[in-house]
């Protein structure tokens, strides 16, 4: 049994030795860069992960793994595009420093390669459904960037429409990613359901409380400036959950806020702050992810499997959450 | 044994039934309306070809040839934004009319479907090869695609660097659907090698045909302003072959009128044709043609099946060339 931090490794060795080395480098360069950024590889963990429940072959998975990673870094760079986003991990964007087009080809071949890994899968019997799952993780990752994109628009998204944005978004690929290890190891259709809502409530859960560590975090711990999504005028579960429990008063200060971008943005973010205080929205979105949590805890317990596997997976979750929230 | 007319009318009524309906609308309205501009639908009237020459049952390969328009139509529409083309088929660009951003969204959601649809197909023990093959193709397609990108950058491109990039770019796709129609069928490795074979030489033959026409065509029959490459000074295998036998004069004075873009193009492509008739490039690129699409026929002949199906597969190439080039 192979615990979180020997899997990272397990992985970036295998990512190491299946670097793109094919031509022309112009195209592969930029793939290249992007995976090697880093990251925490938390999608290829959960896929490694997932599989150990029901066999100790781990490698077996790498594959799957090497997957589902290619297609995360194949989204960032498209959607780092579309964002006009020049940083990602403090280092230039892949289209920052390669330009538009070799972003555009290069996130392209990338996708390609997803569904190429999946193929290379030893459990031969398993790649049907490893595509059709990959098709609709990915199918719902792109539904969930168009819905990103028309929110920004829309000045009357629900809260609902907002956690079902975040979770195509993100939450489906945690889904598939433990969905893909558990068909790579053969797992059966009840046991995978059951890992797949674990993930994605894991997920929705996790973005719930980025939302939350945004405005409220500690600085330190959080590791960005607090308050940058006020700053930005980002539309968050926050903002969207404040207006629809705020009074007419109250709706209008926020709006007004929210329609400006001042030099100093410390009296903005202050008062914003204040408001989303004042309307007990830190509460109930502690409340909103521990209740997402709780759930998907609930899931992973079903699963009839390795139980030091399982606990791995628990453990990592936890690692997840900030539990002084 | 149905002809192309009704393999085509097939298709038609296959994508009619399948558009894309999902939500959102700013995600699928453009696939929808890049799949609906038409064209001959060559490469899923392949793909149902191949298959009817082993198996009558032709709707079975219906999911395999949606998935190479889907990917082909996928290719037009990035290929477009990185060419910055405004028009296609008489009609505005995807990102023309949708912008750029959707351009590139609609796209990517396109290729997923590519593979969505392969994973559809009726017999589950091909859709392994099947993916495999799809990636095959979709990675020789981008890396055909940055090779055009690289080669404007380069003087001195020779032609089978050219011949190998239109081969990737265009030829290795007329493979693939044959492959994939072949693979639904449940072909051996043996007949798949010849028709791929064939698709592949096919293509090739087919796209020297295209850069010929564009040149020496007959204006009515081409259907578009003859010498329109000369003017662009598109690095065509004529340019190409014309710099390798040209001497040095002969040479300078290419690289001159392909170092301008005068207002009124007529005497540079006077000019130009007459250099390229001098060096005998029509009829060094006519032989070249024909020995492609000789080979092409030899692995035709190969391929074991239904010989009546056989047939309209070699009418169809048939019908794409120029006999009188």
């Amino acid at each position: 049994m192979l615990g979180v931090a020997a899997l990272q490794q397990q992985f970036e060795d295998y990512l190491q030795a299946n670097r793109f080395n094919q031509k022309p480098t112009t195209l592969y360069e930029p793939a290249n860069y992007i995976m090697a950024l880093g990251g925490k590889r938390m999608r290829p963990v959960m896929a490694l992960l997932a599989y150990q429940i029901f066999d100790p072959q781990v490698e077996n998975a790498l594959p799957a793994a090497m997957s589902v990673e290619i297609f995360h870094n194949f989204s960032l760079v498209h959607d780092d595009i579309m964002d006009e986003a020049a940083v990602r991990r403090g280092q230039p964007t892949v289209h920052a420093r390669y330009g538009t087009n070799s972003g555009i080809l290069s996130g392209d071949v990338m996708l390609v390669y997803a569904f190429d890994y999946l193929q290379r899968t030893v459990n031969k019997s398993a790649i049907s459904d490893m595509v059709a799952t990959l098709c609709k993780v990915a199918i719902k990752v792109c539904e969930g960037q168009q819905y990103d994109v028309d929110f920004e628009k829309r000045p009357d998204v629900s809260l609902d429409e907002y956690l079902q944005m975040i979770e195509m978004k993100t939450a489906v690929l945690l889904a598939g990613s433990l969905e893909l290890g558990a068909l790579a190891a053969g797992a059966d259709a009840e046991n995978r359901h059951h890992l797949a809502e674990f993930g994605r409530l894991t997920g929705i859960a996790f973005q719930i409380q980025d939302d939350y560590l945004d405005t409220f975090g500690d600085n330190a711990k959080v590791g960005k400036r607090i308050g940058g999504d006020i700053v930005q005028n980002k539309k968050t579960c926050l903002y969207i959950q404040a207006l629809a429990c705020a009074d007419a008063d109250t709706r209008a200060q926020l709006l007004a806020y929210f329609g400006t971008q001042p030099d100093d943005p410390t009296e903005k973010v202050a008062a914003v702050t204040g408001i989303f205080q004042s309307l007990g929205i830190p509460a109930f979105l502690k409340d909103l992810r521990n209740s997402y949590q709780t759930q998907a805890y609930d899931h992973l317990a079903k699963v009839q499997g390795n139980e030091a596997a399982k606990q791995l997976l628990y453990e990592l979750a936890e690692s997840l959450l900030v539990r002084e929230l």
